[in-house]
């Protein structure tokens, strides 16, 4: 621990109280390590205060002291965006205890929640209140509002009402010069210069400590049919969807898997069973949701939609779910994935996107390309279809030594692959962020314009590059611009 | 003219080829002064480069010989953001020439328009495609595209679709460095770090001159239904919207003015009729559309909802337009609220937001301290209820005469109007941005720190403070910031 540092615990220790200021390294080690234990720092002490004038009070010590601070909301992030240094340069800014629901107005349809609220817990509120926030993922239970803004998440449900930043009404926020930017209040119309709150949704803590959130509730679903469709390429999937959505407004997923990844899930989940008998190349899963009793039964306006696509051939064959229990199992499939194809094997992840319209194409195409130029390996991608987001996996060759292979051959698969997005117009992070995975392939892949603009945010707002330093944007010089 | 600006010019020249640079003043003149005429500038020549790459040639040569730029659409601003300065020491870089069409996809619900294209343009050539684009407002004929990104226009269609922001899907820019930032391909998920595009619109040409964007269109009207409804109070008014939303999704617009501001736009326009044949304080415009000819008629739905409103006491009367030609009667009314009240003599005009639920006790709350404030004035506000927007205007006492009253009296009630809309949570500019005329009142009711972050931005990007100089944020050091 540097005497910086050490200051700092011990001037921030009267003003937090207890439990502010944790120290202890049991407590600390669980937040040291992101989730799927890619990314290993250190961190003399937690620091978790439980009001905004405590982040203001701990931002405004840390500053006078140069001493860096990694915000952490549920400990995520797929991509190291939450886990502090290796040198234990940084503490750790925890906002598990600012997790006050503010307020919820049902009938305005605006929740303000804190950085730290869980997912689920904002689920429930408004649930409760007869509405929904529609946003989900799979780390609901742990994934926080602040790291959910912050990372501008996305998820199964983008489709109908976009990723987070469609949802997030207002921020408010601790900038690195301690001021707190109050942006919570929910004006339709707001015309005062550049968008600050725009700006710190998707800056993964770099710009800003996010304290709290005014967001959208949507009404609540009345009934939701969740139906299973085989298909014989992306193409015909997404050629349904299109022909699904002139039809109705409320389809709120559409998730592709190729057959290989499906069977994988099976073997993976105790007694999962496929939802169709017969073999196809291509598996979507489709979810449509009605907000109004009165409204047609999203039940009957699915059959009757896959029905007529089953007529066209523009399906080979489609079931929808005919329970809760069954829809749950359609989806827990589907959620299965990632975790049924790390069981088989090792593999190289990428989260990306290209223009919908250019998804199907790309599936083929790009999978095609890098079984081609490593030989042995197998590619393909799953997701969200809907979004032009999908999974892209790239399996190694049968009997590679996990390690070693990854090691090796990782980082020159997702360089390929990357590039193959970029010429597709995509991106190589599409709803995970940068954080410390992907921050030199964002470098390497852009325009050097681009990152300098980027660079040029990053030290108007912090110069001294206190907040969640290493991530996003490496610690560089400016370029000069004129 | 100095030496820098007429080597530039001379430069130019062969790059930009005829019409690309414009030095006869009578060409230049009509450029020089603001729409409303308040304020007036000087600039020695109009720049009008024709494709993104020209723009990046003006901008790589300006920046070289430190020459500002002010750009320019269609000269529509409200604050005079599109103004030279008086000096003369910018010239102006207009987007007129900027003006093609690159792509419509119906079929996708995108097209990407370069800058210059004209707003009535867009309209009919989605219209043409079987789509439309919604964002519409009083300067149509004139607006560009560019400018209208810039400014995040609103207008009159807000309610269901958004502002400018949430009908631009990428932008496409060229910075003052000269780099093409290059956002327009369509991609519904996209986190590699901060939002350029984002941070572009509503940026007033102060962070880089936006050449395209790629805009969403949505389903073209099969029916509208206009109505007018009379009502005793806005709170009134505010609450017939909100049962008006629970029940459909179908309104578009929900404008509210009252019962003066009507007589005078009676008296201005010639012929023109009331749409009610009794006296209410308050008065409503409601627009309601349907997309699917299949649909229930939007007619027939409001005929039922403000039937149902009327028998519940919720409302006073209604009607709805039995014609196209009679909804335009209705919407002519609203349109000419602003000449309107210009003719009947001076006031000070304000384009204010505050939270939507706020707004009705602010229109009563604040004319009622104006009038106080300032003895035989009369204070009202017209326009967006369901956006939470209104024109608050500051009629002068009878037989005040107009310059020098508005020199004299209207400083002090800006400011003090400013300030009640500031203590409702409010915004001084809802959707006409700052430009010039309300730049330094921004400073004064902001928190320092946010104007602090609006400089910093600025610095970042443009460190010359060569893009639209005076606009937005003063020429200022940047605070220091630890």
């Amino acid at each position: 621990m540097t005497p910086a540092q050490a200051d700092l615990i011990h001037v921030l220790r009267p003003v937090l109280g207890v439990g502010g200021v944790v120290t202890e390294p049991a407590d600390i080690e669980p937040w040291l390590t992101d989730w799927r234990c890619r990314f290993r720092g250190a961190a003399p002490a937690l620091i978790a205060p439980d009001t905004r004038e405590g982040v203001q009070a701990v931002v405004q010590a840390a500053a006078e002291r140069h001493v860096p601070l990694v915000p952490q909301g549920g400990n995520t992030s797929m991509v190291g965006g939450a886990t502090p240094p290796e040198d234990g340069s940084a503490l750790i800014l925890s906002t598990r205890r600012l997790n006050r629901l503010r307020s919820l107005d049902a009938g305005g349809g605006l929740a303000v929640a804190e950085a730290g609220v869980i997912l689920t817990d904002l689920h429930t509120a408004a649930l409760l209140a007869g509405r929904r926030f529609p946003l989900t993922l799979g780390a609901r239970g742990s994934a926080t509002i602040g790291g959910l803004v912050s990372t501008n998440a996305g998820g199964t449900q983008v489709l109908r009402f976009g990723t987070m930043r469609g949802l997030v009404a207002g921020v408010e926020a601790v900038l690195p010069d301690g001021t707190i930017h109050d942006g919570l209040a929910p004006l339709k119309k707001d015309n005062r210069g550049y968008d600050i709150g725009q700006l710190l949704i998707g800056a993964e803590g770099t710009l800003g400590i996010v304290t709290a959130a005014t967001l959208r509730l949507v009404p609540a679903i009345a009934e939701r049919a969740v139906a299973w469709a085989g298909v014989t390429s992306p193409h015909q999937g997404l050629a349904l969807l299109r022909s699904l959505q002139a039809a109705t407004d409320s389809i709120e997923s559409f998730e592709i898997m190729p057959a290989e990844t499906l069977s994988a899930a099976l073997a993976h989940l105790p007694g999962a069973r496929s939802p169709l008998a017969g073999e196809h190349r291509w598996h979507l899963l489709i979810e449509a949701v009605s907000t109004d009793p009165a409204a047609v039964s999203p039940s009957v306006l699915l059959q009757g939609l896959l029905g007529t696509a089953l007529d066209d051939g523009q399906i080979e064959d489609a079931v929808i779910a005919q329970s809760e229990a069954q829809a749950e199992a359609f989806w827990r499939l589907r959620d299965s994935l990632s975790d049924a194809e790390r069981a088989t094997g090792p593999a190289v992840q990428h989260d990306i996107a290209v223009p919908v319209d250019a998804m199907p194409d790309f599936m083929i195409e790009a999978a095609r390309h890098v079984e081609a130029r490593f030989p042995g390996t197998r590619a393909s991608g799953f997701g969200h279809l809907g979004d032009g987001n999908i999974h892209f996996h790239v399996r190694a060759p049968a009997g590679a030594e996990r390690q070693a292979w990854q090691a090796a051959e990782g980082p020159p698969i997702s360089r390929y692959v990357h590039d193959l997005v970029v010429a597709a117009g995509g991106t190589i992070s599409a709803e995970h962020g940068i954080g410390q995975m992907k921050r030199d392939e964002l470098a390497r892949v852009s325009p050097p314009g681009r990152i300098a603009a980027l660079r040029a945010i990053k030290q108007a707002f912090d110069p001294d590059w206190l907040f969640n330093p290493g991530k996003l944007v490496a610690l560089a010089p400016v370029r000069p611009r004129s």
